[in-house]
């Protein structure tokens, strides 16, 4: 099927781009409340689905007993900037767990956001395993390991037994069969697995509402989503997307995104999951179709509503501040 | 319309995203050779028409009585990475014409470019004018203005003469009325004309081939097509795309991408005339549609052709430099 466009980029008076994509929304219960494109075409939730892959930090007691907080379960699910903070907590949690960077698998890379990297130019020769915008949720994988006793060596990869015991429970959470066939490679070395959109939102639904749960499963849930509501910054950074939806509503918005379009998010005192996928991969259309259906559960009148339309349809100036063209999302998003 | 699927980025065994697309080729007389999507439609070129541009600094005389040669007119053309070379050769051609930075409108931004921006770090406390993608074009616009004893101030503006002249330079090319109405501003604050794709190409037709032409235009034209193929570096940079192109097939082969995933090309030996957009203004994809029309009209047994075609269609490597997916073409490039 063709999926609708849902995001078009003015300048002028004209239409310069458009962005196709996927949505929807599912209810405490799983139900499809909304729906916009091929739902069921199956997606890669890359980052999205980063706090889906720290449950087993919490459930094995790993958390615990290191003695963590809200700010290192938030960067377990994180895809950070690589701000000076973060690096400095990834560390520490290895090294509570009595490791240090040469044991993460993760690669390394400078800093994707402008203002970090020209920090990071200013300051390091070269970026480590550190400063990877996954190294919060490498350093949980190992801190994991460690705990239970288990060899973290090699466990980015697809028979490792922690990434088989995040197989597990991400079927569990999907209710999608996983395998070789569905299973690709992340930028940080870790099996990722293509799942269907409304899949993937009702795998978070289960998080906020822990219906259908083991009460272990479902305690841990909670946590890392109350975490990451928390400690937004420490779920991405300085003027982040992520961090500044959450922002919005402290501790009623859960928002993660992940490469290629995708971006999930939550309201939990609703039990309303949403996740979209913008066709072509492009952040900036992921990031105004999950504003803009967030948008929609907050009451008119209320600044949430507007802070978050805001974020949906915003307007780009050019290198002087004049006003070229506009952001915006279509219909779509409202039928 | 729906335009079509011209470009697919796979992970694993399967399509992640999907990038769809405009393309057009004309010949040396405007007539099409092939279409792919709606190429009636209007289009952007922003950077890509840089070389229409450039003409009155030709035109002129400018460029003669400054004794610009190859370099500096390539640079007209450019959308540079802020190399130094870049930078000091936009700053020695205001210096032919008696000026400096300060005349220029187009605004400062560090490189796009990750090594060059580290190295602006290092090396910077903030970027110039100068180090603008598009000072090398304003550079030329300015002495356009001055060799011609108009006063360069305003110059990126609608009304000022230079602008005047430009538009009244791109309706003859595109055969297409310009004004208000498909009037955008660019990123370094100059109009921008949405103009059909179709068109796009067969002003560049015109300028490859200077049919129709006066043999003024005719002759810088092909001055300025000529000093882009002899220094593809100037018009971009260390492992640019355009770069890499012109680089394939020294002096066979002009090509120059504009924001929001524009590329135009020629093959000025075959009167050929490429322009493509990605309807959501994806580079990545731009860039695998111009490499992969371009790879057509070499023979298949030349290395050209599998140059060309390795740009087309290439693997994708994550931070430890694991193969996670591949960016190709789709059968509708060739059809």
């Amino acid at each position: 099927m063709n999926n609708p466009i849902t995001v078009e980029v003015t300048r002028g008076k004209l239409v310069e781009s458009r962005h196709r994509g996927l949505a929807v929304v599912t209810d405490g219960d799983g139900a499809i409340v909304f729906s916009a494109g091929d739902v069921d075409a199956v997606t890669f939730p890359r980052s999205a689905c980063k706090a889906m892959q720290a449950l087993p930090l919490v459930e094995t007691g790993a958390a615990d007993a290191y003695g963590f907080g809200m700010k290192e379960l938030a960067l377990a699910c994180s895809s950070h900037s690589g701000e000076d903070e973060h690096v400095a907590l990834a560390a520490s949690m290895l090294k509570a767990a009595g490791r240090d960077e040469s044991v993460l698998e993760c690669g390394a890379h400078w800093s994707f956001e402008q203002p970090v990297l020209i920090h990071q130019a200013r300051t390091l020769e070269k970026p480590t395993a550190l400063h990877n915008n996954c190294s919060g949720k490498h350093s949980g994988f190992v801190c994991a390991c460690c705990h239970s006793g288990e060899d973290p060596r090699g466990y980015a990869g697809y028979d490792h037994p922690l990434q088989a015991e995040i197989r597990g429970i991400m079927e569990s959470l999907t209710g999608t069969p996983l395998g070789r066939d569905n299973c690709g490679t992340d930028g940080c070395s870790i099996p990722t697995y293509a799942v269907p959109l409304v899949a993937l939102a009702r795998g978070f639904g289960k998080m906020a509402t822990g219906k259908g749960l083991e009460p272990v499963r479902a305690a841990a849930s909670k946590r890392l989503i109350e975490a990451c509501m928390a400690e937004p910054f420490y779920v991405a950074g300085t003027k982040r997307f992520c961090t500044r939806l959450m922002q919005v509503a402290p501790g009623k918005i859960f928002a993660k995104t992940g490469a290629e379009g995708v971006f999930c998010a939550l309201l939990p005192e609703k039990g309303l999951s949403f996740a979209v996928k913008c066709e072509d991969g492009t952040t900036r259309a992921a990031e105004s179709m999950i504003a803009a259906l967030l948008a929609r559960h907050f009451d008119k009148d209320m600044p949430e509503h507007a802070a978050l339309m805001a974020m949906a349809n915003h307007s780009m100036r050019n290198w002087i501040g004049l006003h070229v063209g506009d952001v915006r999302v279509t219909d779509v998003l409202f039928g």
